[in-house]
This record gives C-alpha cells, sequence and structure tokens, in this order.
C-alpha cells in the first residue's frame, strides 16, 4: 500500500477545448485521462476521484432552459445529479478498462453525493457564480420575476443567473465511501457534490449553489484520513508571476509562504487560487501530509517527488 | 434479520399523472413513496432498490433533443447515466429522512450503474421500444439518414426513434452492490441499468437500448442472493380477465399456471407481462424463494401473505 490519495480532476481532464462539446468526444478525453489514473491504482496508491463538472452542467442547465416550453426545465440542484450520473459512468467505464488492460479487477464505481452547506453561507445573501444562458436586460427581469433567480450582468455580454458557491461542511454519502475505499476506486462528490442544506430535524434539501471541487476533495480526504491530496489542473506546477517574464514554478510551498502570495493576489481566483487554498486547507488540518498540484500527465512523477507544487505544513 | 428483498418500484412510486411532470412535484410522490420503503426497513429487511426511469428519461431525451442546436444532444445511453443520478438522488435525500424519522440512520445511496446485454441479442435486430420525439415521415427520413436512428410509425401519432430492449445478463457493479448489502439500502440498476455491451476483452460500450427494469430487478436479486422479489405496481394483485366482468385477482401463482396464462395472453405486453415473467424467472431459478407483485401501499400486507399476488415454484 502507497498511500491514500484523493484526486480532484479538473475540467482539462474530461474535455478537450472548444468545438468538441459532444459527450462522444468527452469520453475519448475521459478514457486518456483514465490511463494516467489507472497508472496510479497499479502503482498501488488507493485513489478516490472528484471531478469538476462546470461545463457539463452549464450544458445539461442550457439543453433543460431551452426546451422548457416542451418539458418543464430542471432544478439546479437536479442537473447537478445529472452530470453525476452523466461523468461518473464514463469514467467508471474508461478507467475499469484501463485497470483491465493492466491486469487488474479493481471494482470503479460512482456514489452519487449529496455535500451538505450551510444556509447561512455568506454566499447565498451575494450569489456570484454565473450559470445557464445569458438575457436581455428585458428577459433578465422577467426571470427574475418568475423563479426568483438572482441575475447579474457579466461582463457586458448580458445577464445570467448567479448562484452562491458556498463552502462544503459534510459529505452526506461518508460512510458509504469510506466502507468502499479499500476495496474500490470511488468517484464521490462529483462537481462539488449535490449541494444540500440540513434542518435541525435531519431533512436535506437541495439548494441552486456550486461548490468548489477542490474545496469538497479536500473535505473528502479530510474525512477518509487520505494521505495526499492531489489536485491535477493544466500546469506543471504553481508559479508566481504568473504569465510574466519573472514567471517562477514552485516546487513546494510551506503555509507561510503559501499565504503571503495569497494575501500578494499571486493566484487568480476562480482558477489557481481555489486549489492552492483547498491544499493549504488539508495541510493545515492535516501537519505531515501533504497536497500536490500538477498536471494530469506530471501525477506520477510529482507523486515521486519530481515535479509538481508540494504544498506542506512545516 | 427479516430477509433480504429486491424491490422493483414502478413509475407511479416516482410521479403523478399527467401534467405534474416538474422535478419538484416528483419529489413530493418520492416522499410519500420513500415512507412505504422506510417501514419496510424498520420492519428488518434488507431491501435494494431498483427503479424505473421512462417518464424521466424520455424528458431528459426531448429536452436534449429540442436543444441539439444550442448544445449537442447527448447519445441515449448518457441519458440514461443522468436519469440514475437524478432520481437516485431524490431517493436517497427522501428514503434517508424517513429513515431518520423512524430513529434509523442507516445509509441509502445509488450506485450507478452499467448492465451488460449481448450486443447478438434479437432486440438489436429488430428494435421496438419508443423513445424521445415524434417526427412527420419528412423529418424521420432525414433523422434516421443523419444519425443513424431507426424509426418507426407509432400509432398513426407519427415516427418515432426505437431502440432495442435486450435482456440483462451482467451487472457491473454488482461486487460493490454486495459489499453495501449488508449496511446499507442500495439504489442500483436504475432504470434498467446503463446498457453496455462487452468485448472479448472487456471493454465495455455503452448501447441505446432500455432494459426493462424488472428484468433488471430480477438479476440483482439472483445474483445478490435475494430471499423475494418485490414488484411494485400500480395494482394490488396480479389479474385474469383484467378489466373484465369476470376479473379474478390472484393470490398465489404456480409456475406452471403462470405460464399457461401468459399463453393465454392474460398479461399485457409491456405492462403486467414482463412483471410476471420476472417473477416466475426468479422463482425459476430459486425454488423455495419468492416473488411478490402487489401495490407500494400494499407492500408490508403482502409480506404479511395477506395480499398481494405471490408467485412460487412448485
Amino acid at each position: 500500500m502507497m498511500g491514500k490519495i484523493v484526486i480532484a480532476l479538473g475540467g482539462n481532464a474530461l474535455q478537450s477545448g472548444k468545438g468538441e462539446a459532444t459527450a462522444e468526444a468527452q469520453l475519448e478525453v475521459v478514457k486518456k485521462t483514465c490511463a494516467y489514473i489507472a497508472e496510479l491504482s497499479d502503482m498501488g496508491y488507493e485513489i478516490g476521484l472528484v471531478h469538476g463538472n462546470g461545463p457539463q452542467v452549464g450544458r445539461i442547465l442550457l439543453a433543460t432552459e431551452a426546451a422548457n416550453d416542451i418539458t418543464p426545465a430542471m432544478p439546479f440542484d437536479v442537473c447537478g445529479a445529472m452530470s453525476q450520473g452523466y461523468i461518473g459512468y464514463h469514467l467508471q467505464q474508461a478507467l475499469g478498462y484501463e485497470l483491465k488492460k493492466r491486469g487488474k479487477d479493481t471494482p470503479v464505481l460512482t456514489v452519487v453525493t449529496q455535500v451538505v452547506v450551510d444556509a447561512e453561507d455568506p454566499g447565498f445573501k451575494d450569489p456570484t457564480k454565473p450559470i445557464g444562458p445569458f438575457y436581455s436586460a428585458e428577459a433578465a427581469k422577467a426571470v427574475e420575476a418568475e423563479k426568483g433567480y438572482v441575475l447579474k450582468e457579466d461582463s457586458g455580454r448580458g445577464f445570467r443567473r448567479v448562484v452562491a458557491s458556498p463552502i462544503p461542511e459534510d459529505i452526506v454519502e461518508i460512510d458509504a465511501v469510506r466502507r468502499l475505499w479499500d476495496s474500490s476506486i470511488v468517484i464521490t462528490c462529483g462537481g462539488g457534490g449535490i449541494p444540500v442544506v440540513r434542518s435541525a430535524d435531519g431533512k436535506l434539501e437541495g439548494v441552486p449553489a456550486v461548490i468548489d471541487k477542490d474545496y469538497a476533495a479536500e473535505l473528502l480526504a479530510e474525512k477518509i484520513g487520505a494521505d495526499a491530496l492531489m489536485i491535477l489542473t493544466e500546469v506543471e506546477q504553481v508559479a508566481i508571476n504568473f504569465n510574466k517574464p519573472n514567471q517562477e514554478n514552485l516546487s513546494t510551498l510551506d503555509l507561510v509562504t503559501a499565504q503571503k502570495y495569497v494575501d500578494e493576489g499571486q493566484f487568480a481566483p476562480g482558477s489557481m487560487l481555489p486549489k492552492v487554498k483547498a491544499a493549504m486547507k488539508f495541510v493545515e488540518a492535516n501537519p505531515g501530509k501533504k497536497a500536490i498540484i500538477t498536471s494530469l500527465d506530471k501525477a506520477v512523477e510529482a507523486l515521486a517527488g519530481n515535479t509538481g507544487t508540494v504544498i506542506v505544513n512545516k
């Protein structure tokens, strides 16, 4: 046993650039992704997978809203649940085959996962995460009146619905995930999880929100007692002065330095910033453990300590 | 321990009559359904749930096809995976709460499930299961040419795509389902499962098909070693001469008599016939065990032997 790793898969692990937004084209990308994941599993790591769902849930929402005259549009929490079924299916099918090619019959399975958020999370008071189609100013008013959505102007391109991006607090299906972990590769908290709020009597209710999948992966890593949190993205290493002449790639990052760079605004919000913050949260709660940020194709090398950015608490 | 039961939930357990096709209205129906299921669990039965998905996957398909100009339509296997996420999410949320109200914290979870069918199944040569929107004769030809679908005229209402309804042969995620069974209520094989064919080297590939959920439940009951297969539908008992003056409700049905009624055409294809045939298959393979067909609200009484139709091998 090489250790327990929670892997957060970014958007580029699930689909290629624009113009190839079909499910069929995505499956081809997923197959390539799964070859890398199977490699890690074959090396002896116990893996759990958390995936993003931005483009996929976006398209589900676009389709359901566009077809609203024909069949009622789905609430956003249900769109999230659908995206877990869709992406999880592709991942488990492709990863199962990649493992089989390596002579392994490790079960791979997707658990539909609800993630609890706080109804009092500040995100619900001032939602900022845009989802779904663009509306004209006039149409936006009608949608606000009819559906109670909050819409905001989006970079001069029109109005879009905005939802909260609350912090994940609990994973409803964690017991089952724990039970499956030793024997299986579990795909869980897809898209950050289906956001639900919990009443005092334990009742759960879906809410329209987007949970950051890196924060959800961090919570999972804590709950499962993972040895490492690995966040896979498009770049091999975290950098400061990114895309500037003095760009500097980072091999290791301790908490103090990481916080300094965060305060300097070195990491882009909605991009590298949540990854670095999730990594910091994990090692802060688990001194002695590590978080790694790297690219999919460098995951093996990064685990061997030869590349990637390792965030440590020291 | 009162025994292991696989329960197949029919369409009426997931939504009420027409005109209430929203996900929100469905969730209210699912909550009522889950009160009955929680009752059975509370009595000590170990339960696994298989649900239908006809209306839900139908609406997913309608929406994705209608919005094809905006975002590429999803293949039908992916629509099935999405329906598993959607319905499973609602069931696990509602059932979890009903159990909690009874002081139980039994985990409830949905496993995205692939079900293997034979690529040589006769259903693929002569598909008969209509799915998706209606087309004019002209539009039908265009769709056939563009997408390679098979379309057939549907009862004078226009042309519709038809897909195979193959026999389920294997459940890909069965090991995980077995592992979870003792500790959890598992929702699996939703909509009959996502249909996949398996190549000689173990590769799985999704196919456009609809697996009958009663047959999938039967297969699950066999694989899990269930003590009973319970098929819940709209009627309290199976009947012969259904809806005629001489209608006769049946309390028990042995295999010989059941086959006689099947041969007489007593049970409607696509309705009671697959339920009776799935029940017969289960008791044929498991002499001494029983299959029960009844309505949701009579499930407890039927398990006590006071109503429903019990199919036995004797």
